[in-house]
């Protein structure tokens, strides 16, 4: 039987402001991205979110950011090395206490927004953020961007590696993300991504935008919650895979 | 033979700012209260803190501080307990990753600036305080006043507590700080200060500030590392009090 | 024909996040207490707010706070007298400039949050921020509770003071509010809401908890956008008045 | 005769920490560029360090920068936009505030760290650091390097520009910078810095890498203030200049 893993930014929050809808996505998800508090999630919203997901048995993972609060963790930012390693484990570290008593771990690490984007080719910054994960366990998973430097530098130095595909994102040919911004980059009509999510989990495989049929093999598929509808899309998919015989469970 | 540990406060810059002598700081103290980032201490600076502090032996400690970067940590705040418990978890969290990574552990924790102040008489926070270090580890030490609600609640919670003096304060007859701003507050002939430290050390004792003799029991001695002078004071107290056949040692 | 002003806190969103509905709220408001960066608002939405709120004809008053994103400027804090008025007047320079660059003005000052609470009662910290003030523009009217120390310290240093009144509040025998916390605390009903308002604006009096009719003068009231249902109450609020004759304009 | 401005990077302190020697440079230069609170800089800092200057008739500059407490304003950031203006305009507002309350007013604007070195030439940062300057004053002064984008586009958008020379950076055949890091890319001999003050100031020239006299035309001259000796030697370059018959006064 297939399984696939379904993952999620959560406790996107701060202090007085909330994002995503916590509770009705730990219910959908198997890994829960967690703010860590560098672009999102202020303490008391990370305590919460590790108790609800430790309680609906979902894998918390680290969602580690550059420092920028202001602008949401999406402006890229050239952070000397030693710097960006140092505030990755910081952050991995203070997850990690929320994460151990609700009777958890922290079982992976996925960076946020323009950190995410950076190490897909930055090679410094990958060796960085992989550099910050060692510092907190050499056994963390590394969840990422196939092809990324990031997963390959992961690799290099021992760290399980776990790649994601996005059922709302148009493919190239080569299995590649088309970037945002080109015409039909973000695929909106609810029922294709549910299609194609089930697509990605059976088969390995998608419908690049040429029509052409490309393989993606992906142990993760990255669900979004924080726009209206959202979290309903989400429980959508997690249904059709059900349905479809596919199994729904973290990768740890 | 008598054994003492003399603490003070380390890694107190941010980012591109420098406060305390962190390298000759290591080798006069036993204890290292390391800046957890809220009050000041980038993750870089914890990083090197903790990795010198381990290489000397010296036992780590997490300095948690309200969450005042532009106060230094010196504004009492009315945070909510559950806020102030997570923060307080949050911070030690993020020291532990440096710690083992150096090959230590955090091993005690010790309140910052308003906040130390603060859980002497505020029986919330001084809850909160204790709520947030029993959430990162229900054996760890509590370093603070003694006659505290902090050190009070600590210990009706099951941790492990620690009292420490100050030879550079004066006393009253009833063993506790005269407060600052009162005359003679602040004891600032180094010659005094050594004479108290082993005073202190040695007798359990001090002279109060109307010349009688005060039990004063405490298992640490807080040093001063942020202004001229201080780190030189610190090493003659280190230097009496092994002189006079006081072993400094972590009480841990 | 009576007028009365209508004020209500804008612009606290921060980046990513989104709190007021600013749009909405100027149909209704005829001065928009805008947040400046401590407690909220970021410099784009400061500037957004500030020219939306000159197209609406509505007074841009700036909303100052503690330096408290985390706490959403709800955590009371102890600032030097010094610091906390250059902090405020920091506060008000920043909003000046999108106040001008939309052809308007700063009209007034009102402090947010725990800082609104705190002058009330606290001399030093209601003297530094009229201190503050007075070094943005030694004419700059100060928005606050009337008998609180912060208007009487303005009133004492020559600046021009506005009072205010909540509908959704109770209020004792003496005018003054029945405090958060205590039973009936806060009017629920939204058309107790509506006619207090007109209670308030027309009569310059309310009905206090007791049952008894008590005087509240206020130039201005204040109306809330935060919660759902609020900028609704709001429109009723303003409709009513309108209704009745009475005639919504800011005190500038 | 001829003149030259001197400007210096003043108030880069952040609370307890400090990092210029404030009152010693504004015997010196004749600008000072202040911190507006993004890299350093809060706000009593921001009110002192404009009464000084004003008291030394020195010209109150805004030194603007990227938001980043943590990196110094040394980690260049993809800011959009239309967030970086208001940024821009945000900071220029704050230090306005004290500069009027001191009796002088924001003479000119000059980014920091990261964001100097970006706007040489990123057209679109460039673009929105102008838009800020002009949100705040269309007829403010940029202060900046000869040929960078960002002075480019401030002379095209009608703002008054101000080129700044190095003494104690190499310079290529081209007359631009050597870049940081290539061999002899900085100057370090003390007496080879006073003599190109000089040489830029009085002719308007300097000798390149190569050996060959380049021309260089700045209105002002770029000091340092932050390190050891620093403050030394900018006394003797205003020594030497004065000694020449170069007056040193403010461009404004």
């Amino acid at each position: 039987m297939t399984s696939i893993d379904l993952n999620a930014d959560l406790g996107e929050g701060f202090g007085r402001w909330r994002l995503t809808d916590d509770e009705r996505l730990l219910a959908v998800v198997s890994s829960a991205n967690v703010a860590c508090g560098f672009h999102a999630g202020d303490a008391a919203t990370m305590r919460r979110v590790c108790e609800l997901a430790a309680e609906c048995g979902v894998t918390i993972g680290a969602q580690v950011s550059y420092r920028d609060l202001a602008g949401f963790g999406r402006r890229a930012m050239d952070v000397p090395p030693a710097e960006l390693a140092a505030e990755v484990a910081y952050q991995i570290g203070a997850l990690e206490v929320f994460a151990r008593a609700a009777g958890a771990r922290v079982g992976y690490v996925k960076p946020h927004g323009a950190l995410y984007n950076r190490v897909v080719r930055d090679e410094e910054q990958a060796a960085a953020v992989v550099d910050g994960v060692r510092l907190a366990d050499s056994a963390l998973p590394v969840l990422g961007l196939p092809g990324s430097r990031l997963l390959a530098r992961a690799r290099a130095c021992g760290l399980p590696t776990v790649t994601e595909a996005f059922a709302d994102r148009a493919y190239t040919d080569e299995g590649t993300l088309v970037p945002r911004g080109q015409d039909g980059a973000v695929v909106t009509d609810p029922e294709a991504v549910v299609a194609r999510s089930l697509e990605l989990a059976r088969d390995g495989a998608v419908t690049a935008r040429s029509g052409a049929r490309v393989a993606v093999r992906a142990r993760s598929l990255c669900l979004h919650g924080d726009t209206p509808g959202a979290v309903e899309l989400a429980r959508r998919v997690r249904e059709r895979l059900t349905a479809s015989g596919v199994r729904v469970e973290a990768f740890a």
